[in-house]
C-alpha cells in the first residue's frame, strides 16, 4: 500500500483546490484519503468520508446543520467530528500525514484535527490567517502553516504555485525516511527557576547514565508540551519535579497547565517520580494585575512582570488532593517524593515564602490522598538538596530499568 | 545540476542540527548552499557562504561584531547581509528554495531573508517562536513555519524526526513540478468598502475579457501584498483604484502601506491605471483611540473598531503630492484617472464626508505635480459611477494589449 496522505477541508467550497492537490499527490504515487468537513453545500467529488459521517462523529447530524443553519454551531460539531476520526484513522494506519487548505474556519477545523496526532506525523496547514497569534492552530504540536499569499478561492498562477509547493512538501515529509541513529532514550523533567538546581543534579546524573533529558519550564504550555510528548510516546520516563501549575490551576493564576496535568505518564504507563517543586507559589503578571482579592496577600516581585504568590495552607491542602486525584489514577510505576524540608528556593528558611505550616498542609494532604499503586516516599530534604536529586535520579533509573 | 537548497543559519550554535538535514538533503538528490549568520564562534562545518562574507554585505565585519559583542547589533548586521545576498543568489540562479532552523535569533534573520524572495519559491522555516504573531516572519510572503515543539539544542529521538520532516518537505517543494495550465492573465485592483461598486464593475468585465482580477483590500498589508506580488512578476496590469493607504501614511493613521506604495507597477514597468479612492479618509479603530490632536476632526463611526476622519484640504495637497511623485518614477504605461465627482461612498452629497474643497484641493495638488509618462485623465463622474469603472477598464485593457 502507498504511503497515504489525508486531505481535511470543506470540500463544497474548496472542491477544486483539493481535487487540485490531490491529483498532485497522487501523480507522486503517493494515497490519498478525503474527509468532508463541509456543511452547507456538496462537495465538489465524491470524498472517502463524506460530511454527514463527519457531523455524528461530532455528536450532530448534516441536514439539522444545514437545517438551522448556525455557523457557529455547524463549526463546533465539525471540529468535534474530525477530532474524533482523525486519531481513529491514523491508529487504524489508514493515512500518514495530513494536508489541509483553509480560511479562517477551515483553518480552526483542520488544526484543530491536526493537534490529535502525535508528534512527527507531518501536518501541513495551507492557510490565509496566518498572521496575528496563530498559537490556537498549532497548540503544543508540530503543526506546520505555510500563508497562502492570496486567498484560496479558485486556481491562477499564484494559487497553482503555493498549493503545488503545499502538495510537494507533504508528500516529501510523508516520503521520509529517517536515518537509523542510536538515540539515546528520553527522560522529560518540569523545572522552574527556584528548582533549577533540582533538575539540574537530575539532569547531570540521567545524563552520564546514558539518557536524554528533556526540561519543560512549568509555565502552562510548558506543561502541556510535556504531557504531550508523553501521550505521543517519545518518553521513558518522567521527573516531574515542579508541578506548580497545580497552584494555578487551584486558585487562579496565569500559568495553570489545566486540570489533566499529571495524567499523560499515568495513562501511559509510563515510569515517573513526581514532586512538589514550586508549590509554594502562584503565579502572576505586573504586581498591578494581581486581582483585588490577592492584594493584601504575601506576594513577591520576581521582576517587573512576573509577581509571585505564596499559597495559603487551605490551598495546600486542596492543591495536595487535586494532586493526589490525578495521581491515584496512574496505570504505571508512580513514586511521589514529598521534600519535607521545602519546595523551592523561596520557602527556606529566612526567604520570603518560609511558611511551615503551609509547606505541612500540603504534605499531609498528599498523605491523606495518595493511594497505591502511587508509592509515598518522604525525605527529610529540602527539595533542591542534592540528596533529594540522588534519591528521584535512583528511583526513577531502577523503575525504567 | 541538481536543484539546490539554501541554508540560512548560525552554524555556530546549530552546526550539527544544520549537518544533519543538509545531509538527508544531499542524499535524497538535491544540492545544498549554506549561508553561516553565526556571528560569535567557529561553525560547525566550513559553510558555502561563511560568516564573514555575510557581516560585510551587511556593512559590518565579523571582527567587529565579535569585539563589541553587542547582540542587537550583531542581529542587525547579520539580516542587512543575508536579505543582500539572498536575492542576489536566488537571482543569479544558485538556488531553488531555502530552509533554516532557529529559535528566537534565528528566526529573525532567516525569515527577512526568506521574505526578499518572490511568491512561490519555497521557503521553509523550523522555529521554536511559531506562537503568538508570527506577522513579523511571514510579511506578505508565503514563508512556511514548522513549528519544532523541542528546543532546536541537539539531535534526538524527537528533534531527528522533525528535522527530517524539514529536510523532507523542502525537497519535496523545491522537486515539485507545477502541472502544465492554460492560466489567466491577472489584474491586481485596490478596494475598501467605499469603492467596492467599481472595482465589482472592473472585475466583472475584466472576468469576461479573459482575466483574473485579484482583488486586495486597501488595510496597509493588502497594499504591501499588492505590490509584493507585482514585484513578483504575477500581474500583468494593476486597478489601483484604493490608494487610501496614503491618508494614513501622511496624516498618521493605522493602515499605512509605508512611503513605497504606488512604486511596484512603475518600477516594474507594468499597465497600471491609478485613481483616488477613499483619500477622504483617515483610519482608526475604536473611537477612544483617536489621537488627542484628532478629537474634535469630522470623524464617522464605521462599526465599533473603526473610526474614519475626513482628510481636510491641506492634508489632501499633501497626499496629492505624494502620490504625484511616486507614479512619476514609473517605467511603464500610467494613467491617473480623477473621479472629479468624488471618491468614496461617502463624500457624495448629502454623506458625511461630502467637501468640494477638500477633494478639489486633492485633484488640484495631483494635476500639478504629476509629469509624463504619467497621462492624467480627469472625468466627469463619481468614482463608483459605472461610466468611470467603464473608462478604466477600457483604458487598462488598451495598455495590455
Amino acid at each position: 500500500m502507498p504511503r497515504t496522505i489525508l486531505l481535511i477541508g470543506t470540500l463544497d467550497t474548496k472542491g477544486t483546490e483539493y481535487e487540485y492537490v490531490r491529483d498532485l499527490i497522487r501523480d507522486r504515487g503517493f494515497g490519498t484519503l478525503t474527509m468532508d468537513a463541509g456543511v452547507l453545500g456538496e462537495p465538489g467529488f465524491i470524498p472517502d468520508i463524506p460530511a454527514d459521517e463527519v457531523a455524528v462523529a461530532g455528536g450532530g447530524s448534516l441536514a439539522a446543520l444545514r437545517e438551522r443553519a448556525d455557523r457557529g454551531e455547524a463549526v463546533d460539531v465539525m471540529i468535534r467530528g474530525v477530532c474524533r476520526l482523525t486519531p481513529e484513522l491514523y491508529e487504524a494506519g489508514r493515512f500518514h500525514g495530513v494536508l489541509a487548505l483553509g480560511g479562517g474556519g477551515g483553518t480552526n477545523i483542520a488544526a484543530a484535527a491536526m493537534q490529535t496526532l502525535p508528534v512527527g506525523v507531518p501536518k501541513l496547514m495551507v492557510s490565509t490567517v496566518v498572521s496575528g497569534d496563530v498559537t490556537p492552530y498549532v497548540g503544543v504540536k508540530d503543526v506546520t502553516l505555510m500563508y497562502s499569499a492570496v486567498d484560496i478561492a479558485g486556481l491562477n498562477p499564484l494559487s497553482r504555485r503555493i498549493l503545488a509547493n503545499a502538495a510537494g512538501a507533504i508528500c516529501g515529509m510523508v516520503g521520509q525516511d529517517m536515518p537509523a541513529a542510536k538515540d539515546r532514550p528520553i527522560v522529560a523533567a518540569s523545572m522552574f527557576g527556584v528548582t533549577t538546581p533540582c533538575v539540574n543534579n537530575i539532569r547531570e546524573r540521567m545524563e552520564k547514565a546514558g539518557y536524554e533529558m528533556l526540561v519543560f519550564h512549568a509555565t502552562g504550555s510548558g506543561g502541556r508540551s510535556m504531557e504531550g510528548l508523553i501521550r505521543d510516546g517519545y518518553v521513558a520516563g518522567v521527573a516531574d519535579m515542579t508541578t506548580t501549575e497545580w497552584c494555578d490551576e487551584v486558585v487562579g493564576g496565569v500559568l495553570s497547565a489545566g486540570p489533566d496535568r499529571l495524567t499523560a505518564a499515568g495513562e501511559a504507563g509510563i515510569p515517573q517520580v513526581v514532586s512538589c517543586g514550586a508549590l509554594d507559589m502562584v503565579n502572576f503578571r505586573a504586581m498591578h494585575t494581581v486581582p483585588e482579592p490577592f492584594r493584601e496577600r504575601t506576594l513577591y516581585r520576581h521582576n517587573p512582570n512576573v509577581t509571585l504568590m505564596r499559597t495559603t495552607a487551605g490551598e495546600c491542602r486542596e492543591i495536595g488532593q487535586r494532586i493526589a486525584e490525578n495521581l491515584n489514577k496512574t496505570t504505571g510505576p508512580t513514586v511521589l517524593m514529598l521534600p519535607l524540608k521545602g519546595v523551592s528556593m523561596l520557602d527556606r528558611e529566612g526567604e520570603p515564602f518560609h511558611d511551615p505550616e503551609a509547606d505541612e498542609a500540603l504534605f499531609d494532604a498528599l498523605r491523606r490522598h495518595v493511594r497505591p499503586p502511587v508509592e509515598l516516599v518522604e525525605l527529610d530534604l529540602h527539595i533542591n538538596d542534592t540528596a533529594f536529586a540522588d534519591a528521584v535520579f535512583e528511583r526513577l533509573i531502577a523503575l525504567m530499568t
